[in-house]
This record gives structure tokens, sequence and C-alpha cells, in this order.
């Protein structure tokens, strides 16, 4: 099976043309070729199939085996691998997800492939959306939290998906590890939740630093970033297009007065290769 | 660059042909190739290099950029690679290594690579060789070592690195990252040791879970393996051929007259690939 690894910001991914490969076998085996040690190794597989609402059709299955609605790295690695590989020949272009139609745009300057924009979808600071305990018709822009005997303000944001989102003085200086936990299991959270970390850099740079939901520490998390940028801006802080810094890169955010959120970020292709599945 | 990934027992590999290949090149990027989310991903990149004292050189470049005088699981892929590859014909070979001349040799059952077997070196338990504190010329046979509150009999071996071998009833019941570390920094041993926790399944079949020196938690550790045969055969539990079983598979050691140590076991190819080493 011919792959190709790329990265969003180090979230990793192993791209298959679904339309020249097996995509059962590729599915069957995708805990395998993301181990690290043993396969490929990556944070999910990413297919690119036939659609017929879309221009093409996008799969992802995490490194557990399980399949994800959508990825917001991993869709701009998507729209680079089929717009390269010619699967795709738009540079703004509809890929059909179990989220929905997504439009992710190839941002091409002086004929090289500069960046991804995707459409993020609508932010919503409602308790009842992201979801947060308390009045559900309420906006969640100052929330007491506590950790480890320090108490901290938050402001919950749903990206489709919850987050908490804190500003500080040093984002390094932040016990991540230890504070991270506690705040994703926190009891204001039914559905648990992401946790970001925002150090301002200026109104229009933010430097950030999550603890993803069920993953840990990551490298980046491109919901995060929208989550905070919102934050930012519904604060005050920041206006309606800011750049977050994440550990290896940044991602534009841009906000829109109808709480769509867009979000604009590299796409790295890494090498290719040839795998035989069945001596997995 | 064209590259090949291959792992023993887990313990994986970039193998590249530098008789193609820009040598100096693969050193110099070794670390971004072996990042797991920015690179290939893997513990260490092996080079196939000309030799003028033996059929071909290896040169071992560890995932931080140092070079490892010699590896077990890295040399029996590396002798798999040259073999299939072509770059040397014989089944027995030598391999000129920054430890001296290797020997290890390709088993073939019915035209199929069963494993790849390696000249350990010779093993010691003279306390001066592991090093141990003590008299240095007493073998290293009962020491009483202490970690969170436990008491532990260990043996003390060498294969050209410190090993601290403890038998136990259940193997997977050790802490072994609380233990681990406490045991590699004990008094006992100078130069810090690497820990094995053995269980006894039988005269000829040990099972082993490692701590690595300057590691941690690893999958396999080859040195680890032919120490632990060692200590079970020098205290009468198993004889002088002995399975070691690993979280990924298993080792076979055999332990000569002559203090030198025989291990045998898989070298898996797990796909090839390539890449643009200016694009890391």
């Amino acid at each position: 099976m011919y792959f190709t690894k790329m990265h969003g910001l180090g979230n990793d991914f192993i791209l298959v043309n679904g339309f020249r490969e097996d995509a059962a076998a590729v599915v069957k085996n995708a805990k395998k070729l993301c181990d690290r040690h043993l396969g490929i190794g990556a944070d999910g597989v990413i297919l690119a199939l036939p659609s017929d609402k879309a221009d093409v059709k996008m799969r992802v299955i995490n490194s557990d085996g399980s399949e994800a609605p959508m990825c917001g790295n991993g869709i701009r690695c998507f729209a680079r691998y089929v717009f390269t590989r010619g699967i795709v020949s738009k540079t703004k272009m509809s890929v059909e997800t179990l989220a929905g139609i997504m439009k992710p745009e190839i941002i091409i300057i002086d004929d090289v492939i500069e960046a991804v924009k995707v459409d993020m979808g609508h932010y919503s600071l409602l308790k009842k959306d992201v979801p947060i305990m308390g009045s559900p018709d309420e906006e969640a822009l100052d929330l007491e939290v506590e950790a480890q005997d320090r108490k901290y303000i938050a402001t919950g944001v749903s990206m489709g998906n919850p987050h908490c989102v804190i500003f500080v003085d040093n984002v390094d200086g932040v016990p991540l590890e230890k504070v991270g936990p506690i705040l994703e299991n926190h009891p204001l959270f039914p559905k648990k939740t992401n946790v970001e970390f925002i150090e301002v850099k200026g109104k229009d740079h933010l430097k950030m630093r999550v603890w993803e939901r069920g993953c840990g520490l990551t490298l980046a998390c491109g919901t995060g970033a929208c989550a905070s940028a919102v934050a930012a801006y519904k604060k005050g802080i920041a206006g309606n297009k800011v750049k977050v810094s994440l550990t290896v890169g940044d991602l534009m955010i841009e906000i829109q007065d109808d709480r769509r959120v867009f979000m604009t970020g590299p796409a790295k292709e890494v090498y290719s290769g040839d795998i035989i599945l069945a001596g997995l």
C-alpha cells in the first residue's frame, strides 16, 4: 500500500489514496499502522475516497482504531494531499466528512502552497452549548476554577467540543501536566473539557499550551487555537484576527460577525512510502 | 533519500544504504529523522558503509544525535538489511562497528529468514567489571538492594554495560516505573545500571521486564536479556540455553563455557520510503 506521511503543526497522519488502495483493509489495520514502534507511526490514518455529495470524501481513523468525525490539523493535510495528487484540481474544494461538508481552501503564494484555510464552524459561549453547569443561556465568560490550590479565571467556549481557556502571564510556567487533568475533569464541565493556557503577546498574537481531552499534552489543537482566539476577542483582549503560536508553529484565526471561525495553517509533507499490510 | 524502516522486538530503526546515499547528510539529520511527529520516527538511524576491515561497516546514530558503539537489536536489523539488499551475500558476515568486528549470522529455514544470531561478547559477574561497589574480584551473586521499602536480592552482571537482575514470582506485578529509576541510581552502582525483573517460567524460559539506563521503560533490551540468562544460569535456575520473552517477542540466549554469549532474535522489515532531507 502506498502512503504519504504528513503533519499539521506536529499532529501527524498517514494519508492514503482510497481511489487506488483497499480502503477496508486500511481501516482494519489503522491501529497497527499508527503504532510508532511496530508500524509507520502516526496520530491517525486519513483516507481520500469518492463522494457523491462533494469533490471528495475524507475518513479519519484515530490511532486507537476509532473513527473521528473531523480533525482541524488533519483536513489541512488532506486538502494539500488531494490537491497535489490531482485527486481534486480546485484550490477551494468541498469535502464530505462525518461532521458535514467542509470547505478547505489551498492558499498559494508565488506558485507555492503556503497554507490551508479551513472553516471551523460557529463558536458559542453559552453554557448549554459548551456544556458547563449553571444557567444554560448565560455566556461562560468569567468562570472561577481551582486546581492545585490555585484559583484561575476561565472562559468556556464551544467549537463543537468543549474548551476551558485561561489567560496567564507566563504560559511556560504553568505545570500543565498536573493542572491539565484536574481541569479536564472539573465538575463544572459535565462532558469534560480541553484546557488552553494563553499568554497574550499582543492585540494580534497569542501563545498557547494545550491539554487535550482524552489525549493529554499535545503539540497542537486546532479547535483549541480557535477557542482561545474567541475568548480573547470576546474579552476585548485581542482583535478578530489573531496569530496563535503553538509548540512547532503558528495558526492564523479569523472570527466573523456571524460567529463563524476560520483557521489558516501549515500542512507539511514529510515522505512517501510503501508498506505490505499483510506483514504488519 | 531512500530508507527502510525495521525493528527488532519493537526497537526500531531507519536503515540507509550509505553506498548510495549521502552518509554525512544522514548523520547530520539523524535527530530530525528520528522525531516521531515531524520526521520518520525511530530509536535510531543505521548506516551501511564500505569497510576495509570487514564485509561491511555499521554506524548507529541515536535519536538524540549521538553515536552508539553497537546495538544488539540494531545489528540484527542491519544484517538482514545488507543481506536482502545484496550489499553482503554471505549469511555469516563480518561487520565493522565502533565496538570492534561483530559477526552476525542470518538464520535461514526453508528459504525464509527466521532470525539473526549475534555474538554479544563475554559476560562477567566480577564487581570491578559491572561495576559494583565492594570487593573488586568478588562475583555479584547476591546483592541486597532496597527500593520503595522493599528488599530485593539482585545479581550484578556486565555485558559490556551494567545490569541488575532480580528474580520475582510475578513480573507483571512489579511497579517498574517507580522501582526502576530508584535501582538505576542505587549507590551500589557507581555508573548506574540497567534493571531487569525476571519471572522463571521453566529451566529454559524466562520472562523479562526491563528498565534501561538513561532510557526508562523500553520494549526490549538485548544485553538485558543476555544478562538475565547469565544470572539464571549462574544461580542454577536455568540451563545455558534459554528463551527470554519480552513485550513483543522472544530472544534465544546461549551461554558458552568461555563466558561468551550468543543472542538469536527477529529482525522485521516494516516498510520502505523516500524522503527529501532538505525539507525536514
